[in-house]
């Protein structure tokens, strides 16, 4: 299973983009008409699954089933499918070309046009009233299902470096792919620095990673930048690694050598300075005027 | 007018925090107690224009009353209060010293105790059912009387630099006093550069500033930063200025030497290259599906 | 009022160099020939007056009268002049083009030849015996009109972010536009480069700013050398800014970008080592040898 | 297994050094002496397994068994242990301490004293005229012992980042320990630098690593130095971390802090130039200068 | 004396690479053909003497005669050379010029192809069975006989601002030419900088240099390295001098400018800490285990 | 011959101060008094022979000899000194010592009181009316004494690697001994390069260099500002070496460690742009104004 962008083209034609992962080898290595089953609607748990990039003979269906506690399949000529979905389009992926896009990419900015296969639907099937699922490309849904399933994978890798990782997460703003956050139990003084190192090096995608203490929101962007603001200082905190290689997405990329800057911010706290300098204090939850004026 | 924190010690008596500004130095001057009004709950627009640290003969109330389009004033003992003002203690601030603290701090990290004056009520007076306006000490209200009276000087003197100036503000994320983000029209290739060094220099306390081009919006930080994840390369786009002097309030500067590194993030887009491969595509408002299969 | 550069062309003929500033909008507004008055051999106070630049509005003449302390104005045909001008050429500023130039610049290499208006005299007045004032392009003169009125305006931005400035210069060497030094009374040690910042931002063409102690003279280049060689660490008191908008008239800039990179040397002695390390020893006027040997 | 220092202390006791490895672990739980067999000249094959360190349920004589292509084992009162082993002392490690080194370590510089835990031997056993095997501190089979088990580790987390990877080596120079090598086969420019990320967060003690096109013998020195001598530039291809976590083995790192500045260079030659310029010419084995002179 | 490619042309012809120097000149001088004398086969003292480039009027055979405490010379037509010398061509270097190359050069890279003068060979004379001497282009003779010459100049140089320089070497790995290694008697901190400065200036070709302390084997690239590991920190021990003046033999550099960046690693461990924290520990020459076994 | 500060300490005894060189040497070596002359009042050449600091049998008197195209020399007990002399001090340095200082040092500011040997003056002798010749310290004499010597041994440093070298000086404001100037012919881009790194070797105190084109006047700081104003960029063109080893005098340097970091700029002007954009324009020397209205 894995996710097509598709332009309608007219009549029961699609041109559809495959970039080259699993599909388009297979795609490539038949000879005729590739024989396909284009899905709309399926839980969400199926998405997530079929958004994880993992080996070639990685089985998607399972991991959805997983995922949801159990997946209902069924057989539908010669591809299993979830059992609830929508809307089924049966047909052939052909060795025809023709002019995909212009769409959005995942940055939000503009996608070139290409010429790519064109998909031949022979059959439409849908249930009563079907939903037509859309992601809308560069939207938060198209940006979360490329983004969540790295996180454990990067993960695991920082893990390796330092142990006292506690979470990690692909950012809304810098289009879950780009910028990173990473938070730790800092145990040692250099474990920021190295935690930086094994993010950039887990997701060669990731463009800035920012490093934080385990008492950091990672998911809430505004405590992030409140620990830069409050626990980093730029001349002794900051990693840059210039022409390293970076997602081919970026704009800001040297497009023609396939390079970018990286950089790393490291916003723990120093090991050797008092932690209540740096604590965020907790407001207590009813401030009750009463005690106050009697 | 100013603001002022205070504790409460027992019966009528208050510690009040006063740093050295205009009340400080009114206080240094008199001999004797010093009589004073503090109000409480009053229109916001009188508490912006307290906020606004302009030189010492400014008059704050004539400025609420700009702000407010008209401000109702009344004569109060040797007084000028607003006539809405919800609650007045009238009284004195002595030579008598107390424990002032601890509070939290603008960064939300806890203040150190001193020795304040002590304020004595001598007479309280309130409107039926006032209310009890609190400002939470490090909380949002805080922040924003700090950072946004400071904006206007702020873009004053960077359109000195930088005449295609559009907007500053000061961010929610860096406590409304540590971090900003200036957008630009940007017209040669310099102009972010330039705009980081005036920003930096138009408000000492600022540790760190992003430059951004006109479409993209200062007050979300999202889209901030997405504009550094597609159009800043920390190579090329980043100055660090070491040892300069910064914002006491930053626990992360050398304390003893009130030094910190500032930076500046330059994430406007290079003029040398087409505007279409960074724009961020607006998406249609109403997709009609029925518009693709008839 | 404005300074023009003129080539003679014969006749009553001129090609007369317009920048883009107050007097360029002007002509360019105008559909007809432009009439003007070129007045020739004025009190250099009217001089140092036209050479400030400010508002639109901003009137010369006024300024001048301030700086003299009174200056005889005159009514002459649709304009005021300095009553004691020696030669006034009275004429039109043509839509025609002609060559102007090659002329040597304000940094002593040689401009560019462009297409420039003709300017025509139709009327030559002048006193018995007039001098014909001449300011020779790259000059000293030439330099000083052009960095002299730039210095307020410098200070009074540096004093927005340090306080303790004393003064302000922009050097012979560098052409009076280029090069800065600015003296300050430290406070804090960070200041130094906070100065640096202000300066940068407030003379976008300044390339490299000095800053000094207050002991330090800093029209004598040879004393500003001396803090360098005596105050100064490389490593610790520059600061690098690259691709930032600079002057058009320096040629080791970027001319197509437009960008060049700026410095700062903070040359101020540090606060937490003694000033008696640092301190340039006076020597005493009368050495009397006869004291030494009795 | 697990490898220990072990100084004689006269008798049948032995200080026995124990880092906070498995054995810690074991020996700390135990309240009373931990009963252990020391086995001294085993084959190289058990001596490597000994050295790998993976998970704690790791079973180091079945991977022995792997690498030896099968490996006799036997039965020795509570242990298995490798049935050609040449001396056996059978004993227990005491709650006692006892002064341990000072031993040379890793590095070949001085290890300090420290109080270790005593082992005493109950019984020793031998095979008739058995060899005594000792791994001398700081020699090059310590060395190899401690680096070979690393680079299968190292090469995996790289192959993430670049899937081009060719090989990695830990140098005898660098102590088999705080130097790599990485070979690849680079595809895209930037693939160098994401190999230097890479192999510094696989091996936190790597202090510097050397990434080299696949044409370069990673095991030889100067094929090495060759590489960086024809194909580095310092200022486009040197990576440098400061204030990373290292090995508290290296003298020269902050031992109070634990940190070091990690480097990474990448010896690989750009792609956008001909790989001609680039290559070592291979000597041609028969020089038959008859060929040349007929 | 000097040294010089040539290639076989057949018959008895030869072009003959002359770069720069003196016999340039000298053959630049001469209208007609330059009568020469190619010696093969001489004692390796004349061939380290022909390789010592100094003045143009310094005298090889003297020089060679000193290496070898007396060198037999004898008088061969207009010319001296050592009566012991194996095979002579003595002919004439025409105006004619014929393809030269390619060959491998100094770097193990190919050289490319130039048109250069031909030499004609008019008498060839030979002892009986002689042997007849190459130096294989880009072999470690070829490298040697480079470098070698060069380090007593590198030596003096350096002593002028490091007077405590113990030893210099052009390493084999740097192609004898482009890397080279110092060691010193480090008295003050900042020696091992100054002596990369020395040496960086003594031979413009050299790119790396490494600056170790006297106790360093600078002839083993493993003592080295072992140095660097232990002794060296990136961010404070490294010299980077970007956009110098390098060797046109160096394919990295920048082939149209003629610069390199150069860089320099000091590896000389700090004087403010204790000795025997950097001390390679000796073993005893004779473990002998009876001593630990009785 | 040196040249010694001496302090009058009453009656016939002075106190001298002997730095570790050449009369420190042959002092420590004496076991009794040490019998001189000191001699005040002699041609400038004789004073800039002693200044020359070469090898400890230098004879300064035949080098001053050299420099006055011929000395007039006499016998004068076991000394020879200039014929010429206005007074000479005849006397012994004793074992004894006492206070010298303090006097201001070559940078104009303090030197430290220490205890130095104390000369005792057996004879007194002069010329009738006697001129007493004082050389102030710190004073431009002292500087000059101290920095000319120097020129020629740094140019012939330089010349080695840099052949187009045309001039050095160290300049007035680097109290001739901290800042040096040199000018080259540039041949190649990197040349400016290679002579900062020839010049800080040359001069182990020297702290910046600035390197010129030939066509700028090293002796007039303004000119040397001018070529920084219009041929330099720092982030191109600046070098920096920190943790250096410079001169003690410089009280901004490490006095501890002894490091100071070092820098050179070069502002010669790209070989690949047209001298014409960086050729200062030499006026014509008579403007005639007739030839311009006629």
């Amino acid at each position: 299973m894995s996710f097509h962008r598709m332009m309608y083209l007219g009549k029961n034609k699609f041109s559809i983009r495959i970039t080259p992962r699993h599909l388009y080898e297979i795609f490539n290595k038949e000879q005729n008409d590739l024989e396909v089953c284009i899905i709309i609607g399926v839980p969400p748990g199926v998405e997530l699954a079929a958004a994880t990039s993992y080996t070639p003979n990685f089985d998607e269906l399972k991991f959805a089933s997983v995922l949801l506690n159990n997946l209902k399949v069924t057989k539908f000529k010669n591809f299993f499918i979830p059992a609830d979905t929508e809307i089924v389009m049966h047909g052939r992926i052909t060795k025809k070309l023709a002019e995909e896009g212009p769409f959005v990419d995942l940055t939000g900015t503009m996608d070139i046009e290409r010429q790519q296969p064109v998909f031949e639907c022979d059959t439409l099937y849908f249930r009563n009233n079907p939903f037509f699922r859309v992601i809308v490309p560069g939207g938060l849904e198209h940006r979360i299902l490329m983004g969540v399933p790295q996180e454990p994978r990067i993960y695991k890798i920082i893990s390796n470096a330092v142990p006292g990782i506690k979470n990690v997460c692909l950012t809304e703003g810098g289009c879950c792919w780009l910028h990173g956050i990473v938070s730790i139990k800092k145990r040692k003084e250099g474990d920021g620095k190295n935690a930086i190192l094994a993010a950039l090096a887990a997701h060669p995608s990731m463009k800035r990673v920012v490093v934080v203490d385990e008492d950091i929101d990672i998911f809430n962007p505004l405590d992030v930048e409140w620990a830069l603001a409050t626990r980093f200082q730029p001349d002794r905190d900051l990693i840059i690694v210039p022409n390293a290689r970076g997602s081919s997405l970026d704009p800001s990329s040297d497009l023609e050598k396939h390079t970018t800057a990286k950089y790393g911010l490291d916003a723990t706290r120093p090991l050797d300075k008092d932690y209540k300098m740096f604590k965020k204090t907790e407001l207590p939850l009813n401030l009750n005027l009463k005690d106050y004026f009697k």
